[in-house]
């Protein structure tokens, strides 16, 4: 059985995921598209060669008889709105991350999917699918460290164009720890407080940079996440998690070990693309597999809410410059595993 | 466009092979399969939820107007005649390893191939495809180390059972470094000598073990390969290129890094099967993508038969204990790339 | 010429010292010692066969006409004291840590030294004598990573005993790192916090383990130190230099790397005398050779008066959770390099 | 008590250890010394501020009732007639390596304190006091790998100047691993065959580089022997031991490790002086105290014999291609442990 997919957004990601899903993963075919560029979405269509209806508007895609999930990869304002319809019309939804706007949207997405009686929404989180953090998590799970206590994490890029502000390292960087972290440690923020290292050189004036931003858990457990996007080096994700009895580390990606002009080394990547390029595909497949299955098992509507309520918490202490709360209600029997 | 395979013997590999072509890979379909053990065929069918139509004889599957390629892993002495059945019906054949029980045999399908005046035929070497040695030959390639001088090769597995016998470390296990290296170096091998050190005591009596066999390319370049099939610790594969300017290394699988009980460790694999397995996904897409195209670009059959030829001279030295000339005639036009 | 050599305290420290200038540095002998328990004094002078004459009282080894230095290893309590009076008879005095029991008594030394107009007294600092803290420093100077902006460390005990309590991360552990890291970035700390994880399984009702120390510096540079003295694994001293253009790492120590048990793995020390083995020795030929020239160089009563101010402030931090000033006035230029 | 040594030749090397046993080492003092070039000699006596008697010819030294042991340190072809006259003279001697200039001469060396009745050389390989090697050996003696069964080892510089030729990789590179690799595994070379990789362009006419050497010894063991003079990238050490059930490597020299320009790395040593400076204090001070305690124990007369002949039947083999015994007489009881 072929899951039928109606793709709302053909930009960049979205062309991505049509790609993905129409020329490397299996049991799905793209049968509709729409976007704000409908020509766009016309050049995608036909580049592609795929047999797709194009529509102006997102909510036709939705309605299509002839579709049966959506992937909602539209200008972030739009996903709430889309995704919010999908579950309406009752159809399995992937919506990139952001979920919405806000925590608030966020939160109108888990009513309305609890409101529904079943799972029809899975977010973009892709890092939970990358073979490293599976394998990370394993070690946990397994004991092999005991209880995690610590973790310290680093996000770094080379470098970040003007338009990136200090805000956007929690809301298009952070984000992406904001939500592998919580699925890692099985766990939930409780604090969090944001320090500023003096900023490099190589920042501007609109970019403190780095950042470290200090998480407790309810669990009790504390978690450092530097985040430092003008790195100059590469770009680099580091997780390690110290436990009562060892410490596990994110396995650095494989590489050739070169000895050469006097160094023994092995390349950092210095495109994000790369780094979790894998991820994406199983994300995808995960979902149009779980999709067809009828049980989303994915990244949830809650942990979307979860990631954003965090994230506007880290907001406010980078702001604040003391500790603050991160207020995120009781999960939902309903998204209990 | 859909690929319509025909699949010959439906053991282990041929089942791997068939569940590969049908969930995960893109653009194919197995519309026939055949064995020895006819009903073997019809319950893999029936298992994966196939729409195939089971034959009793591979060249039914063969000769079957529905089959645009073909997949032989069938007996390996039936290899042969299903590959020499395919060629001369005009259809694209992936045949695992060996293409045949001889170097003769190897030679016979590439004059058949030659005859036939087109390319298709491509062998089951997956390790071309390996992400690991495809950035190796990339660092080669880019001449980061200058000119290859030496190759330093470790072909480590953790046990073998007792019907794996001394010749076996050549033709089940050399045999893949055999193909590598050529396509690694670009070069073809001149002479061979093995050399047997004591042998470790988890061997038997029919099993020297380990192996050490040195080459000599044409080009001048040394290899060392160490044959270790009873190494008790892993599964593990090692390839160093010494150059003029700097040594490049395989790199070792990614892994998560442990602080444990006073060691600092990462994971050696155990089991063969997870060293390659995207390789061999990699591998069948590429047939898929090449046979559909019309150009076949792997392991050819000229590939296979240079392997075969190496691995004779191996044989010979090893029963000799002398330097054994590799006696491959000149590659015809007909496979220059 | 050989510095004649007075030692005040014969415990185990002060014992190792003796040995290490009699039997394996250049330049010096022991001439006289004192201990409050003197058969134990009498006992290493004889086992070790040295000429020296054995005191009853401290103060009388600094007033021996045949002593040119002194080494203080006596009870903590009683290093002020001897330390004053040593910088009075105008001798050369190494002492080990820590230099007082207060900011006050360090400062107090500080004062008499610079009354006195000249560099009398070294504390017994090694960690910037480890060839591992050295190299670190020099890429730093060299400006191989820019700017340092974040120090990211860890010391880790696999255990303690019950008689070590939450203070005693402070005073006993991260007090090597106060010195070391203002000796590593030529930087002053201006606060600190203290954060405590949930504790391990392993600890004990007066100990909260581990616990994490974050710094401020003067110059803007942020520093996180993880104390973990319960973690089970090994000894581990971790620093990591965040620059500007790239990062640095202290090196492991060597160890033979080992393939076995389907592991890669090299061992992690797990008693402290292991690791800072070859620093001690360097330390105290540093002292001979510097007090044999009249010039001392190493870590100064200053860099004890400073850790002693911080330690302090990290006293108040584990107390009252919050941010705390570290309050060091000026550098006298009497201390200026 | 202090050892006092009589030093012949005052070359390099010679003045090397004049420092050392001056500077660095404890028990012993040098009184005596001598050149060929007494100028030379008087001028390092007087530039270390030494009270030394300086002799014209190295067998006053010898003669001296002044002197207790000696250091040959002189013009190689002058080795073996310095040694033998302090063996005559009943005298402890550290001879640098080589012994003599062939293994006769060895030979003559081993029969005169045979005759003499009481150890009184030790050869200058310094290796087997070089803390990695110390380490390897202990994984081999304590059987964390099982019963060694082949080594890998690469013995690799930057750069050599014109004046090395071809024999010189055996005679003055090889010579140390012929030492070391011996010591390591407790056996003894049976034969051994050289072959020749293309050589690099770096190389000049009459040096062939790289080349491999390949022993088999005693017990079976297979070891293979890199020997690559014009690496480029560094000076670089490499010793492998397969065993049984694991492989060990020597240690990496510590290192700072970078994250820099999408590397990271380690650097590689590129002075072979820096790489077994330790060992060469730690030799000497062996010496010394080994001396001063009457009962030799560092590399013999014997490992300086056995390295000659080992080093002869690798010039055969470079010169006949083939596989070459190496002969030496059964080990004198004299010479066991």
């Amino acid at each position: 059985m072929t899951l039928r997919l109606g793709v709302i957004g053909t930009g960049a990601i979205g062309q991505e995921h049509i790609r993905r899903c129409s020329k490397v993963l299996q049991g799905a075919k793209v049968v509709a598209v729409s976007d704000i560029n409908i020509d766009g979405a016309k050049g995608i269509v036909s580049r592609l060669g795929l047999e797709a209806e194009v529509y102006a508007n997102g909510h036709d895609v939705i309605a299509s008889s002839d579709v049966d999930a959506l992937i909602v990869t539209s200008w972030d304002p739009t996903h709430e709105e889309f995704t919010l319809a999908a579950v309406a019309a009752g159809k399995p939804v992937f919506c990139e991350k952001p979920l919405a706007l806000s925590a608030e949207g966020c939160r109108r997405i888990v009513d309305a999917e609890i409101a529904h009686g079943k799972r029809l929404v899975q977010v973009g989180f892709m890092r939970p699918y990358d073979a490293g953090y599976r394998a990370l998590k394993q070690v946990i799970t397994n004991g092999d460290i005991g209880e995690p206590l610590m973790l310290h994490c680093a996000h770094r890029n080379p470098a970040v164009p003007e338009s990136y502000t200090t805000d956007m390292a929690i809301t298009s960087t952070l984000i992406h720890e904001l939500d592998v972290l919580r699925w890692l440690t099985e766990d939930d923020y409780k604090s969090v407080q944001v320090v500023f290292p003096r900023s490099t050189k190589n920042s501007h004036a609109k970019l403190r940079d780095p950042q470290i931003v200090l998480f407790e858990t309810q669990k009790g457990t504390r978690i450092d996440v530097e985040i430092f996007v003008n790195c100059a080096y590469g770009y680099d994700i580091q997780c390690e998690v110290v436990g009562e009895t060892g410490i596990a580390r994110l396995p650095e990606p494989a590489a050739v070990q070169m000895r050469k002009e006097a160094k023994l080394s092995t390349t950092i990547l210095t495109d994000w693309k790369d780094r979790f390029i894998d991820a994406y595909d199983i994300e995808l497949q995960a979902f149009i597999n779980d999709a067809t299955a009828g049980k989303l098992q994915g990244p949830s509507a809650w942990d979307g809410y979860a990631a954003s309520v965090a994230a506007d918490a880290c907001l406010r202490a980078q702001e604040s410059g003391v500790i603050e709360a991160v207020e995120l209600p009781p999960r939902p029997a309903f998204y209990n595993k």
